[in-house]
Order: structure tokens, then sequence, then C-alpha cells
């Protein structure tokens, strides 16, 4: 197949990520949020807190790139909730093959640059990574607050699971950690979160 | 207002593009598409296929930037479909003000920017914004062809409109309007498109 033709397949096998259903209301509560829409916001959410990442000398449009890319690989896996233990215990190897399966629709140079993306978002430890997972983490916690922590209640979630889960974002510190710890606070005192 | 407060207030706010719907279906047609998701494929697509722009030192970040943020303003102003020409008449009117609007919730020099990015993905001058440009027109082509022309039948779009359309993929030239251009002609065979 010509080069075009397998990047144009892959851009159309892509779009099923716009139907990978998350846990997640829209903070007007009308609906779940997919995939799609979430990685698009979560790239917007870089592009406005840059400034907030620990890291000043931080790379942003490679956060962005990541952020695009990195739940392609539920198209095939499905989406994990957050707090659902046994659903993590295959995640990684069902995420991997997915990744294989998905990426290798491209021409090898790109399949290998976005599995290579895709693998530095998953292992967390570049400046970049890190702040993509502080974007990752922050944004179903604003939607969970903006909803009266609708979802929170629905999954038995409290305050100390939600503590753990934005564990990226006290690493990161700053005026961000101590705008989300605030945030947790008032979910408590508002009873949008069991204590 | 503190700073990251006015930030977080409109990364909410855009949350509402997740329910600006658009004209195109998804590829399956299952329903129709929505900006978000959409600005997500776009960002997507410039990723993947920007060895094809006809500038070859283009800044890809940028693109990705402005593709990113260019329907924010539909969130006030509605989306205009591409062959609404009754709707095209106040549309840069309307979008002006909700650009305005819009992006006044962030701090100002944020706001600046946002709207900068804005302005220079409307006029289309520069080889970032025409790129742009180029994957806001082969995404909804991509769909229209994987859907039959289910919505080209619906409207009454016949070829000499999509050609039109499709001006700024044969202003970039090359492999990509080859491939439209045969796509175009494919669709017509098909009578997935009327000539």
């Amino acid at each position: 197949m010509k080069r075009l033709e397998q990047q144009i397949r892959f851009l159309l096998e892509i779009d099923q990520l716009k139907q990978v259903m998350r846990q997640s209301l829209l903070a007007d509560q009308s609906r779940r949020e997919n995939d799609a829409e979430h990685s698009w916001h979560l790239a917007m959410m870089a592009l406005v807190l840059a400034e907030y990442a620990q890291e000043p000398q931080l790379d942003l449009p490679h956060v962005i790139r990541m952020l695009l890319i990195h739940d392609l690989v539920e198209i095939y896996a499905g989406d994990t909730y957050a707090y659902d233990e046994k659903g993590y215990l295959d995640k990684a190897e069902r995420e991997q093959n997915a990744a294989k399966r998905l990426f290798s629709l491209l021409p090898d140079d790109q399949a290998e640059a976005f599995h290579a993306l895709w693998e530095e978002f998953e292992r967390g430890e570049t400046p970049e990574a890190r702040f993509a997972n502080v974007c990752d983490r922050l944004q179903p916690l604003l939607l969970n607050y903006q909803t009266q922590g609708a979802v929170w209640q629905k999954h038995g979630i409290t305050s100390d699971m939600v503590m753990k889960r934005m564990q990226p974002i006290a690493d990161n510190g700053g005026e961000l950690w101590e705008y989300v710890r605030g945030l947790i606070q008032s979910a408590v005192d508002n009873s949008y979160l069991a204590k």
C-alpha cells in the first residue's frame, strides 16, 4: 500500500476514539465524555496551564503530541476506570497489544514514533510525560467537581482515593497542587465527595 | 480573580465545544460529529500528514495549536455548514464577537495570543494557517467519502461545490491534491456525490 494510503487508513481507524466512552460526565452533566474530546480538552489544558509545570524548560509541543495520542490504544483495549482495581490487573498487557495493532497501520517510521510517544507517556518519567499526566489527572477532577461529584458517588469514591490518584499533581507541586488540594477539601465540605 | 482561577474557568467554559454539532457523520454513520472531537481529529491529521505540506519548513506545533482552538468561537457563534451561503453572510461578525467574549475569560497575555492564533487561521495567509486549512477541508471529505456521501446527498451538494471547497488543498498541490482529486472522482463514479 502506498504511504499516503496507509496514513489515511490510520486516520479513519482512529475515528473510533470518538466512541470510546469514559466515566466522566460533561460539565453540564448531559452525557458521558468520549476519549477523543477528552484528548482535545487535555491538549487545551496543557496549552493554557504550561506555566505551572514543575520543569520550566518543558517541551510543550511534545506534551501536546503525547496527550493527543495517549488514549488511542483504548480503541481496542477499552477505557479502564481510574478506580477499577480489577481492570488494572491486565490493563498493561491489553494496551500493549492494542498499541502494536493500531500503530502498525502507519508507515514504519511513524509507527515507531507514535509507539515511543505512547510508552513515554505510560512510563511517566520525562518532564513532558509527567506534565501530561498532571493534565490527565486534573481534567476529570475539574469535571467531577463541576458535576457535584455525581460519578464519585456512583462508584463510592472517597477523598483518600482521589488524593492518591492526584499524586502526579502533588509531585508537580506549586500553585496547581495548592489549587487541587483546596478543590478536594471543598468537594468534601460540599458533600460531593465522601471523606 | 486569580490568574489560575481565570484559566480554569476558561477550561470549563470550553467544555461546551463538545456539544457544538457539525454536519459530518462519524465514519460508522452512528451519529454526527462534534467540534471538540473534530478538533482532535484535525490535530492528529496534521501530525500524521505534515510531510505533505507545501512549505517544508512548517512550524507544526503552531499548526496544531491553531487547529486545537480554531472552532472555539462556535461555542457562542454556532457551526456554519460549509455550503450554507446564508449562514456565511454574518459568520465573520458573529465569530469576531464570540472570539472577544470567549478569549477575554483568559488572562490578557493568553487572550491576545489565542485571538491572534484564531485570526491567523481565519486569514489563511501563513504557511501554517494554509496547512491547518488543508486539514480542515480534508477531514470532512474523508468522512463524507467513508459514509458514502450521506450528508452530501442530504444537502444536494455537487462535485463542483466540493471541488471549490477543496481549493486550499489544490493550492497546496502535490500528492495530497492528487489523492483528493481521485477521491472526488471516485465519489462521483460511485454516486456518493452528484456531478
